[in-house]
């Protein structure tokens, strides 16, 4: 099934290093061609390529760290269109949903074909300025409109479908993909989106209008989002975590699903609700009496 | 295109009487055939039907009243399958989308094939007891799990497809359609869903964990949900507002997406986003300083 | 210092049962006469009193159990005007904040005289029928106006300092002292208030208006609610979870502080922010990426 | 009562420039000394000063504009102890709650000793810095902590009372008097807090940790707060929306009521409540049915 297996991920961390040396030996036994980046400095049998040509060579990305590893190793698979299993360095991620401890074990499983595949949406965001390039990225958790060096608000309008939607005042604004609706959106509000829906979230951050909430939008609508002038008031537009540059009133920023996704592979057992509970403390309220540890 | 067109509304209510009358009378000058309920007091010229026929017979129902008229409407609509247009009796509504002063020139393009077609979601809950037959209704809105008799709090576990979610303390639970999104889901915290959106979304009421978020769901992923046993508690089932009966531990709620949509027909200019800024004061935000009035 | 202690507990629980006898052991031979109520089972030296008279005789209170028992042993513990000491039974309680492993050792502190005293604001709740006898109670966490046996939304009108407030639509409203402000009142969004400060805090439950938020007033402000006229919708007020009786549009609910106070007692190191962590899982937050276990 | 009455307001507005002029010689016709400063262009018999010794000189400022001119003007009038009266340009304001049509009347009012006078809580910050000068600030609204030109959030500690709260994740943290409660504190979260109760309001941005609230403190509890040391993450700290400077790992910031507070006075017929109607739409609730314009 896999052939030539790239294996990512900080190898200046030990709790990475050490799963990744494991993680090789398995695979060179196995019969598996690993490939590795030409500065990972741990010693393992290898193939060395450029990091920007794994995805070029190999047939399997699997990244060890945690959901930031994942989404570094994200950009390359998908640029190959090739899938990814992400081990997680220590707790569980919402991402890399496989423990060091059971690393060996999802891996024979995934290599004997036995895994779900999960295709995530990904968002494009292009920065369209009169007078310059425009600038162009991806996301995989979201595109933020965010102020920059500045305590007032922003003041911006947003678009969808074409159409005008409403003039917002606050901190900025959060488009989320339904992988990113469990990491900063849910922090300002926005709803947990099931990964399989081909959805969108565009959260407000810290809207001066209380009733300017979530809105939970087909993923094939497309955003527009301007800034309106404002004396003192400078703000950037962020893709996963990455700066785009300054958005400026002439400028206007475009978000869409991109026609490429990511897939995931998960070993069998993969429950993204289990996930859920586990990174939200659902089921140990203790601020509450007596609550009955139930299940399934 | 529509020959026969049933007219419904409270004709008790003088704000929708008038406009009623009105409508009646342009319909049979257009060569339209109006068709009433038998019990409608008002003297215009229909034919006479039992309102449970009037959706086998015409081929279009219009609708005058508020939202709650067209959550009626709307019962006989998707039975018969026919598309259903909402005139409002005062103030703009979510679904009844035609102001009174609109209504004529509106009615007239619709008769003239000018209008959009938005079908909407539609929940089916089916309520089984083990010892007496199941309970099953539908709903365009929501269908929601209540406290009833008590002053305490309800234990209960939601499973979505099939798999185990969680195990909830708080005052109930919300499914909502994107239609019932700006309703009761709303003020219980959930995000709007833009109506084309085939989702469901899963709103915890007064959560006592408050980790305990909304979930937005594709719409053929069923939901189930069983009342833990404890003293003192008592829950019922509400679909559009109408109880379905008590929930009892023994009992388990299924709530899906129903096969049939219900059709509803916008008038052109029809605009979503329109209705959304309108109903929660977006745009004029008192609080702040000077918010220029903006728009497309 | 004390030399009259009254232990309640809901005896028939083991988990209470067996710290019970301990206390009362351990008191007994520390030459304290221990009161208990006439109908608890146990089997150890103690006067025996009905309930009402403990805290007549009575100089301390010792409550075993959960939040719940202490919400009952400060019913008793307020009508004497005596101190309260709560342990708790299992895990650590918002009110009950000594844990059993603790209990000897901190009831020693507190018999030599080495606590903190802890004053409790309590609420005093009037409803007044013109039809009927007015109903009194008083809460040490809140006074809640609810639905009963109705799906639609109550309609209210809130006074506070004589003056009009606002006309409310929801599922109803939570009055709430600081120590109730980690209960119910959390669950509906209202803040966390320290204990010491004076001050009551006013939160909708589900309210229909967006904008309709939580307001935090000083205590000694009288506050008035009022139900409206509405087809097929009832309500109750519930004073600790306590149903005060049905409210109708003709009566009118008053809530204001009472004169007395509830005194909890606390032994050396009690701190109410490490219990607001320790409920509310502060610090372990397992969605983040690297939190450190920071502290002092 | 009044004899040397401070006149302060933006006079490049012509809305601001119209009532100045209408009410020096409204004042000077009633026997009033005029004080403006010096640089203020319009012309009207007055006593110019540079505006930082308008305070001294005054017994009474009249602020025109909106509530951000009474930020300002709050700050003359605070040092100088004198008390301050607002004018509203356009709009009803939080602070300055008198309308233009009114202010002749209100103003003859208040000469006439017709008045309620009511005292603000103002905040005291200090940020202190091991290799620097400490830097302070008042504030009437608010003290905030927020990020500098970074995506990554913030991770910081909270102290209260000399006691550790929390280690928390986020956008930052908003500290808030009653008056700042109405303002951005509302947007993220907090409570609405009546002015004259002496309490602070702490307020996560955008907080990683679903349970990390708001908590509302007697105003005579210090609040601490310290960065932890992060890789790329800068922030500062905002007094009124001022920058104090940036904070950095090894600052601390303390946050404390000062012992001064601002004397508002308001005509006759002032109602908290009333303003909180006006500009959060209570009332006006347009996704509601029916709701009755109902009042006292």
């Amino acid at each position: 099934m896999f052939k030539k297996v790239a294996i990512l991920g900080r190898h200046e961390d030990p709790r990475v290093a050490e799963p990744i040396t494991t993680l090789a030996q398995y695979l060179v036994q196995a019969g598996i061609e690993v490939l590795a980046a030409e500065d990972m400095s741990l010693d393992f049998e290898a193939r060395r390529l450029p990091e920007e040509e794994l995805s070029e060579t190999a047939d399997l990305i699997i990244a060890i760290g945690g959901d930031g590893a994942m989404l570094y190793a994200g950009q390359l698979a998908r640029r190959g269109d090739i899938p990814l299993l992400g081990i997680n360095r220590g707790r569980l991620g919402f991402l890399a949903d496989v423990t060091p401890e059971e690393m060996l074990d999802s891996v024979g499983h995934v290599l004997a074909g036995e895994f779900t595949t999960d295709k995530r949406l990904i968002l494009e965001a292009r920065l369209e300025r009169p007078d310059a390039d425009d600038s162009t990225a991806l996301a995989l958790n979201d595109v933020v409109l965010q102020r920059r060096e500045t305590g007032r608000m922003l003041d911006f309008v947003t678009r969808m479908d074409g159409r005008y939607v409403n003039t917002h005042a606050g901190d900025g604004l959060v488009i989320a993909t339904p992988t990113g609706s469990t990491a900063y959106s849910l922090s300002c509000g926005g709803p947990i989106i099931e990964p399989r829906l081909d959805a969108v979230v565009v959260v407000p951050v810290a809207p001066h209008t209380l009733s300017d909430r979530p809105i939970v939008l087909p993923a094939d609508i497309g955003i527009e989002l301007r800034l309106l002038e404002r004396e003192n008031t400078r703000a950037e537009i962020m893709a996963d975590g990455h700066s785009m540059g300054e958005i400026r009133p002439q400028d206007k920023l475009l978000v869409f699903a991109s026609e490429t996704r990511l897939t995931l592979l998960h070993p069998p057992g993969y429950d993204f609700f289990g996930i859920l509970r586990s990174k939200l403390h659902w089921g140990h309220d203790s601020r509450k009496r007596d609550l009955p540890a139930e299940g399934s």
